[in-house]
């Protein structure tokens, strides 16, 4: 049996028990009853994922996905493909939106190369960077598959051996990405899997507008028409419509649940991700949670579809796991509500007159 | 002239230059157009209101004004009185929900009694709560005025004194507060400056329903009906229907203000000491940075008044600052990405494509 099937197999729900023992603690909390509305069902959550009712968030891992994309060529994004690996390079300076929030939240940022265009192997042989690489960037969906079925499981397992490499070290996993050309793969993912129109879940991404947005929205519904992806199967969507760097993070997230830690999922990209990774083990939705709702119109559907409201909601459409990165804030919080607050009876505070 | 008219006579209006200079540098930062939304609309914010493009955030503190409702006695909450001493004591060793949230964010908390009906003075004795009592307690608002015209200034100028006091070892104030029978005030409070009737703006506070909520509305009818505060006159509201924290609040954001110091306005209680301060000197609303949505229902005509998009949505109606505490974090994210991430030229990344 290969690492994926292994993987799917050790998934396991989120523990009722360790939940029901969270919330009786938090409902004798020195508060008005939940007076701490999501951060406490976000207790409850994290209780019932890990096990224990002291959920550690010292480990904090946002892994960034970096892949390519062959549609890019369609001239569907603001950006020249090159972007992808100048942003890598940002990445290891310290310079981008991602690294400022995550040395604000004490995160630590690991860059994983799974199918960068351009050449990095200087960054990974200096330890800046981890290779996973499947290809050279993905190949033009619009004109045929993104990749084959084998690169597809690839790339997810690459995912899995990140997760498994860090897990050690991680309380709390972050799954972030960077890829010129990936908010359109992620329509054409959402597309398939919630069955909305392109139109619907297809948006600026980068910025663009009146044309081009038209041209993006032509192109996610020439990848179906010209693919016909199957809804039913994952890998095959993936395969199709999907990039390197989605498959990584539907691994990075089936990894995470298999060793019962919560991953924040970033922002639509990385919840296309998630729509593959629950697709193949719908138990691994018990692990995720929701970082932010994205400006993308497309995140809504998707999130729907998991049954998940984000924590944060800022117009944040940057993608790098920066929405991730902030809500580990809220993420300590909850941990710190379930773990510091004193109980009624341990403050000597008067409960509620009935 | 008095304190009150002299610091109000010092709010400016936030620094438009500045305001434009953070706008030029956060559109040239390596990410697609303001692709971290309402952060980098933070950021601006933050260089506005204090002039500078590296606002600092190292001294972060919540003051939680304290004070006593002589409305409690109309059984308005599930708790007595005699609760709002006790969370004195929990917030003093540092038990409460604002305890957990403020030692995760590196917070600084100051307990300031501005009227508990206990005798707290052993507390102010060992330094570990500041005094600044202006009575025991104020009357009952459904029978007659909360306090005299007198005390509703001082209870604004002892908020002023507490924010000169701590402004030059804090860059971000945040509002908070502790009062049984304060939501009810607040619903006064909010139903006279923004017209809106009492049943639209009166919740459950700590959590009450059916009859007591609606015993609760016809409170704040009758305290209406009964002091008749002109709403064109904030000194009278307050002293008619408000609570000695609440003017500690009020007089807390005048100063930050004046010190040209952000301040995050935690929950209902607190954008009620805002709409206080608003009508006494509208430019504060410069400074005025509002933490989360409260489940409270009158917090919504408060926040649109003030015409303000809190920063968090999370169900939150614990008040103590706990609001203001988590959103503490994201006041920090928008500065580091004011001051932390690259521009396009600095990072040798290529700019969009036209």
């Amino acid at each position: 049996m290969g690492l994926l099937e292994d993987t799917i197999g050790r998934i396991t729900p989120s523990d009722s028990e360790a939940r029901l023992r969270a919330r009786t603690r938090l409902e004798q909390l020195t508060m008005p009853h939940w007076a701490l509305g999501r951060l406490m069902d976000l207790a409850e959550d994290l209780a019932a994922m890990t096990g224990s009712m002291t959920p550690p968030t010292a480990g904090k891992t946002v892994v960034i996905m970096v892949g390519d994309h062959g549609v890019a060529d369609e001239g569907v994004s603001l950006y020249p493909q090159e972007v992808t690996a100048q942003m890598v390079y940002n990445f290891v300076r310290g310079g981008a939106g991602i690294s400022a929030l995550a040395r604000l939240n004490s995160v630590r940022v690991v860059v994983v190369d799974i199918g960068c265009a351009a050449d990095l192997r200087e960054l990974a042989e200096r330890g800046e960077i981890v290779s996973r690489r499947i290809g050279v960037g993905t190949r033009n969906m619009a004109t045929g598959p993104a990749m084959s079925r084998q690169e597809a499981i690839r790339s997810i397992e690459a995912g899995i051996e990140v997760a498994e490499e860090l897990a050690p070290s991680t309380d709390i996993f972050g799954a972030g990405e960077m890829g010129i050309g990936n908010t359109t793969s992620s329509s054409a993912i959402t597309a398939v899997l919630t069955g909305a129109p392109p139109a619907v879940v297809t948006g600026r991404g980068t910025g663009v507008d009146g044309a081009r947005l038209s041209r993006k929205i032509e192109v996610v519904e020439r990848s179906l028409t010209v693919n016909t992806p199957d809804p039913s199967d994952p890998i095959d969507v993936l395969a199709k419509v999907g990039g390197f760097e989605i498959g990584g993070i539907a691994g990075l997230i089936l990894g995470a649940a298999s060793a019962r830690k919560p991953v924040l999922i970033d922002g639509f990209i990385s919840t296309a991700g998630a729509l593959i990774a629950h697709k193949l083990a719908p138990a691994a939705a018990h692990y995720m949670i929701p970082a932010h709702r994205s400006a993308e119109p497309g995140h809504r559907a998707a999130l729907k579809l998991l049954g998940k409201t984000p924590l944060l909601d800022l117009g944040l459409r940057l993608g790098e796991g920066t929405g991730a990165a902030l809500a580990m804030n809220l993420v300590e919080a909850a941990a710190r509500i379930l773990t510091e607050v004193a109980t009624f009876e341990d403050a000597g505070v008067s409960g509620a007159v009935e």
